[in-house]
């Protein structure tokens, strides 16, 4: 298991579950990708490695970004916001960051008619995606 | 108080304690320049007066976003995650969003040597934003 750098040892304030909350976020375009959740070891796992680790809360257990779908996020870089409980991972995103198949999980905006309207396209079938092809 | 938009009530997944994560993005720029809560509440007043209005959790209660600093967020753009957990809000920010000074809250960032290196500048003392001044 990795060791987390001093630095964010110090700095980051996992909650009473142990986790932060982390913002993926495409390095160069600027796409907000998604959101979710790292433990200690899940952070510890990305920094060491280079490839975005998350914490999976429904299925308990590490969630490394891709690991299934192939859809793999290089974290470029690490940030702390000033109460440290939350992580900017700017990262590089092979493919698509949703399971929906879509490059992003904000893919519902609001409209003026107070509808949600589907403004990103679906890119990749999830079945593609999860092996669920027959 | 205003009445959350029906799609809204329907898409967006408040946690446990009634909350649901939300990532102010400037809309132009791409910063993402915090994250923090709203409360069922919150949203239907940031959908309906334009303003952006968190919940703050240490204080347990409405936060209008620059109500006693004036750096205030114009809601843009409103997305909803794939499962409902998280908002992303495209916004206009009046100066800076971090209770810092700092314009984002994410100035802190892992350096190749594992220490966090500051990245944003104070530009505004937090003492003007606050009304500390003597």
């Amino acid at each position: 298991m990795s060791e987390l750098p001093a630095a964010l040892e110090e700095a980051v304030a996992f909650d009473a579950q142990g986790l932060v909350c982390a913002v993926a976020q495409q390095h160069d375009s600027g796409e907000v990708l998604m959101v979710a959740w790292m433990n200690r070891e899940a952070l510890a796992e990305t920094v060491a490695s280079g490839q975005v680790c998350y914490w999976s809360r429904s299925r308990g257990k590490l969630w490394r970004k891709g690991e299934s779908s192939g859809q793999t996020q290089r974290l470029v870089q690490l940030y702390v916001d000033c109460d440290g409980d939350t992580l900017l991972l700017r990262v590089e995103q092979t493919g698509v960051a949703c399971h929906t198949g879509r490059r992003a999980c904000f893919f519902r905006r609001l409209a003026e008619d107070g509808s949600l309207e589907e403004v990103l396209p679906v890119i990749t079938d999830p079945g593609d995606l999860y092996g669920a092809k027959s």
